[in-house]
């Protein structure tokens, strides 16, 4: 197995090396570009040659159905941005921003039939697991994203339920595309089944860990900065479940969710927070999912040395606390 | 072969019998399943079911993968409608209007990925061609939207770009519809792309005749109101062959293009349409494009009575004068 760092480079190269008609149709692939150029992480496709590579393939042969995922990410991002009516992405101009929102719905549907051809460029004796896998996949990011949308109206959700959307609209994708390698490395089915289970788990973990780090964290090893989620009274794993904690706080935590969106405002909440609690106890459920992660990897038939390069992985996602 | 009304019904039973979930994901299915609801003439569906019986097989073996075109040709509705932020689709609000823009966007891309999933639903023998031949046209006519985006702001178009534009916007479709059919049908390579072909050329046909009645036709036949196009200075074969043609009238055209949306409007370009020429001469683009289709048709392996369906098809659609 090779560094994280190595799989990111081979994915790296695969975005740039993608062949995309410009000319006269550059208002329709260009932005399909400007977004895949973002970076970021590429962690899904990273896992998609990870998988790959731990049962005998050469990453390579999954490099692109791992281009394909990356695709389906960013054409998340590409409609999200629409949605909700964000400016900035990766600290550059979204596509919806740059272009403008009609740009932002064409090029992403674009993305996503591209992703479709990408993931599907993958053995005849895998196609038809791997579209089904793929199409189930997307169901459950959208009803995932629904979800979200419906919790941002309501007065209440419960811890349940939040963990139940980011399961669908965060742990579904990595599930995805680590098994999409393991399938491409030629994992038996139930191995499949226990790596999805291992990026579903590493997702949920990797998700609190971000809704963690935005209040707690330091904005430099984050990358962006703190306590946005607090000012837009974003329903994350802190907020759900400090509304629902029964605490004598809950009521002043209501007030202050009504504060103009000021450093103030993040200041108050933050304290009622760490009062409720909550710093502990999120970091305690991000370690119950990385352990529940690691469990269905220890369950596979991997050899250690492919055991541990997960859990290296596991400790990057679920371990950004400083 | 059926007469087209059978294939219909047919496609109309198999769309009211899909199964969607409901309950808390009514936010997301709901909206599909009202967009599929609105009905319309099924026109690509029933091509589907017409092209797999064509070619001997059973059209109720096609009917998953026509409710699959009939889910992306939705899918692309639901999208066009906020780009063109149109209230009314077929008599009734949008989903966009229904609902919101939001909702359109995410029950539009879950259109889609049920359209693949529906789609694909296929012999695995046929799998391969039919993702490949689904995702490219699905490019094609992502890319007559963006065509047709672009012209609206341009000074000028000419007739061979629009032909270009609604071959990928509306003739890729049909041609697609009818060459899965007859896949399905088990029509030689040769004869599945005669097929596309014929539903290409029939494909720029209906658009051209759609074009034609937007202006000179019978408001009670057409099923809309006259004259919409006009009012919008929308690009149409009319307003494009019109602004091409070099004739005196041109400028009185450009003229009349600037006044306010109003009858007056309307009976004025018309009756400048009229003085050029352009009602007969579109008439006879139809009838041009109908020709390639009936060649492309005459060029395949079908027995008369095959051909005699698709040759009443063609009638229905591209002689909708009155």
């Amino acid at each position: 197995m090779k560094r994280i760092s190595e799989y990111s480079s081979v994915v790296e190269s695969a975005v740039r090396a993608m062949e995309l008609p410009g000319g006269k149709l550059e208002g329709l692939y260009g932005p399909v570009k400007y977004g895949m150029e973002a970076g970021g992480k590429r962690l899904r496709p990273v896992m998609v040659l990870m998988g790959a590579e731990a049962f005998g393939a050469d990453p390579l042969k999954a490099v692109e159905p791992a281009v394909g995922v990356e695709l389906f990410h960013n054409f998340t991002l590409l409609h999200d941005d629409v949605m909700d009516n964000s400016a900035l992405r990766r600290g550059r101009p979204s596509v919806h921003a740059r272009w403008d929102a009609n740009t932002a719905i064409l090029s992403g549907d674009t993305m996503l039939t591209l992703a479709t051809e990408y993931v599907t460029r993958v053995d005849d004796s895998l196609l038809r697991r791997v579209i089904a896998a793929f199409d189930r996949m997307a169901l459950d990011v959208y009803e995932g994203q629904r979800l979200d949308m419906d919790f941002e109206k309501r007065e209440s959700v419960t811890t349940e339920e939040y963990i139940e959307m980011i399961k669908l609209k965060t742990g579904a994708l990595l599930g995805f595309a680590v098994m999409l390698g393991a399938l491409i490395g030629g994992a038996s089915d139930e191995d499949a089944r226990k790596m999805y289970d291992f990026g579903m788990m590493l997702g949920v973990a990797f998700q609190i860990e971000d809704d963690w780090l935005d209040t707690f964290g330091d904005p430099a090893a984050f990358g962006k900065p703190i306590g946005n989620d607090i000012r837009q009274n974003k329903q994350t794993y802190l907020l759900v479940s400090g509304l629902q904690s029964g605490s004598a706080d809950v009521e002043a935590l209501r007030v202050a969710m009504a504060m103009p969106a000021t450093d103030t405002k993040v200041r108050t909440v933050t304290r009622i927070y760490e009062k409720m609690g909550l710093k502990e106890s999120a970091h305690a459920a991000v370690a119950e999912y990385a352990s529940r992660a690691m469990s269905a990897l220890r369950a596979t038939g991997l050899g250690e040395a492919q055991k541990d390069a997960f859990r290296l992985l596991v400790e990057k996602l679920a371990g950004r606390r400083k």
